[in-house]
């Protein structure tokens, strides 16, 4: 599909994470952006022979276009726990409530609720997800059957998944699609021996590639971390080798000197999780010392379950809120510094390069954002109403890999809306 | 009007701060609610010789009705100040932005600001605002005009309005239309002398009524407080008697165990505003103690210009996660909690004893939630759902003493929405 958008504004992004408005138009060639401009100096956007056929033609009116949002921390399967445990501190969540139910799930559960997932982000304007789930083939087939980008990783330990399969999927999932990728990951220290994580760090380093997980997410966790190794998960981690080829953290909340140096020696990513660490009573993550340090971040909503909804608008707000409130000083991690995670720090920990901008060239992974709301007016500022007045209802359209998925409400991911919700009230009424 | 609902999740409240949902209709006659049932016992909803003609007969879907929400602290007209001023603490940001901007407005101004920030109520299912500004008149003309609940309070300080001014008011906005309420209130202790704030407790007492203001937002103001009175704001403000009929104060964050005992002891109410204190740094309001100890709690968004958005839900989400986070523990502060403050503790601070529930004989004041959207699914439970799920674009319809305001988003306020925009850029752009 060709695709012209005109009578746009165009966010772009400028050097130190820094963002521009330009007034013109952006053309997409099949799945990439092959043009932003004013429309009159249109060399080298085809080839010699080619003319472009365009396919639609939409009037922006003036409304913004700019990069899809990277929801960097997910675990989408679990829309199925969305209000069905709340109000718990996150070990009793997990232990009583999230494992039992999740072990009474069926072979295709896991389908659905993915899809589920997947209509909200497009109506949160999210383009891609960076996933952790025990069924990692079926997160990727559901992804590929809506058009939806999602990077996935392993939720191995020691009751779920293999070094044997993490490598099958690794492969299986990078050649699957383009929409597809897989990376390395564990669910967390304290879910996984010793001896499954030096496995781990092996396979890293036999593939040359990083690692993610969830890491410092609680004080219980780092208590418990500290006894079994005398170390932090970030620096036990490190000393078995597991990021000699870089990789991440979700959470990073409780981080000492050496783990913040580590991070930064292995270009290592941080993924915050605002919403999820106020809900279970986590903490708020340092993320003034990440950008202090020079270490790339990213949001993430976290999964449905301990959020409960997956929306980066909210998310936006949080981080640089709480990050206010933790450093007494709000002026500290202004609103252009949050907007450049949630898109760009965002796919830069996924690996997303060709998705973390509006360029000629780039993947067209993009939205629409509708200006012509009451809290995105006045435009004092366009970059401070996304992010800090910002919210779901002024997603006009979310396109992916140069398909719209999302427009005006109506979902085009070739499932419909209501068959959805129907399974997916059955599988809850099913484990009444 | 008469409006039937049909085919309706009606939220009913219980006793104790709770919640249940009936399915069923709800009738509207004229701006009450007359009648909520099964459509088959409608015995007493007419006298004997009336005969109810439908306006309009609404098929809900499945959808939920529910008591709009109260946002109880707000500063409407400050809309022309979003996103000019960010990333600031309170003083600076009240001193040097605000302040020699608010003297530049012109004396019509404040009518279309007003009107933004209504349009950006109704799109969050807000069906009345506590607004505090130095306009009363023209706030409470905005309000009539578009058909919103507004209950005005004074910005008297040493530099705006007078006892007198206030007093004047106080009659005619009370008797101007039953879409206003007028209730006294003075902007702060740090900006208004003792002597003033003492003619206002006389006027207090005279007229028998409560009297509201900022109170206790930042440690600042309480360090300030205490070098001039040797109290807290609380103390200083009972120790004149401005108490002696109640009231209440938006923000509440620094309380000492007096300042709650004068609360308690005064049957008055809290306003908590949690975006606003996250962004501004102010702290985090101690809400699990005001429930501890009895005392009334409503949720406000305070102003555009520090929020930066007017949006209850993401208010919602905040006053749990938040309390969340102070007590160190994800177990307090529950979804019911939440969801009685934002829709009956704020009525109750207000004084809209008619519009805090669905019942017969209540105000309609009511807002339809739409479910069949990702982020409402499944339905393990509703209340839960609304709270941490819930966001502008669950809100279908919203209606306001019996007339729908907006629908579909669609405003009906006898506006152009696009004029309003192009009013609020014009006296932004003077201003440059």
């Amino acid at each position: 599909m060709n695709i012209r958008f005109y009578n746009a504004k165009i966010l772009i992004s400028e050097p130190d994470h820094k963002f521009r408005i330009e007034e013109g138009e952006l053309w997409v060639k099949g799945n990439r952006i092959c043009y932003i401009g004013d429309g009159e100096d249109v060399t080298d956007v085809c080839g010699p022979d080619e003319i472009l056929i365009w396919e639609r033609e939409i009037d922006v009116k003036g409304n913004l276009l700019m990069p899809g949002f990277k929801d960097a921390h997910t675990h989408t399967a679990m829309t199925f726990l969305r209000s069905y445990a709340d109000d718990l501190p996150l070990q009793e969540w997990l232990n009583e409530k999230v494992f039992p139910n999740e072990a009474r799930l069926k072979e295709q559960d896991p389908y659905p609720l993915n899809i589920l997932g997947i209509m909200e982000y497009l109506t949160s304007g999210i383009t891609a997800d960076f996933d952790m789930y025990p069924y990692p083939m079926i997160t990727a087939k559901a992804a590929v059957d809506c058009g939806f980008r999602s990077v996935i990783t392993s939720g191995f330990n020691d009751f779920v998944s293999s070094i044997g399969q993490m490598e099958e999927e690794y492969h299986q999932i990078n050649e699957l699609s383009e929409l597809t990728s897989f990376i390395l990951g564990f669910h967390a220290e304290y879910t996984t021996s010793g001896k499954h994580m030096e496995e781990l760090a092996d396979l890293a380093n036999r593939l040359k590639t990083p690692v993610w997980t969830h890491n410092s997410e609680t004080k219980r966790e780092m208590a418990e971390c500290q006894k079994r190794w005398g170390k932090t998960p970030t620096q036990f981690m490190e000393s078995i080798g597991m990021y000699e080829y870089g990789g991440g953290g979700y959470h990073c909340i409780w981080f000492d000197d050496e783990d913040f140096e580590i991070f930064r020696k292995h270009h290592m990513s941080v993924v915050t999780n605002p919403a999820s660490n106020l809900k279970l009573a986590s903490g708020i993550a340092p993320v003034k010392r990440f950008l202090d340090e020079h270490i790339n971040v990213g949001i993430g909503t976290d999964g449905p379950a301990s959020n409960n909804c997956l929306d980066m608008f909210r998310e936006m707000f949080l981080v640089s809120g709480l990050a206010k409130l933790r450093e007494e000083d709000a002026a500290c991690v202004g609103a252009e510094e949050i907007l450049y995670m949630a898109v760009t720090g965002g796919a830069h920990a996924m690996e997303l390069w060709d998705c973390d901008c509006l360029a000629k060239g780039k993947k067209a992974d993009l939205i629409m954002i509708d200006l012509n709301q009451p809290n995105m007016q006045p435009e004092n500022n366009l970059v401070t109403n996304l992010v800090y007045s910002g919210s779901k209802q002024n997603v006009k359209m979310t396109m992916i890999n140069g398909v719209i998925r999302y427009e005006d409400g109506q979902f085009f991911i070739g499932q419909d809306p209501k068959e959805i919700y129907r399974q997916a009230n059955a599988i809850i009424d099913r484990m009444k």
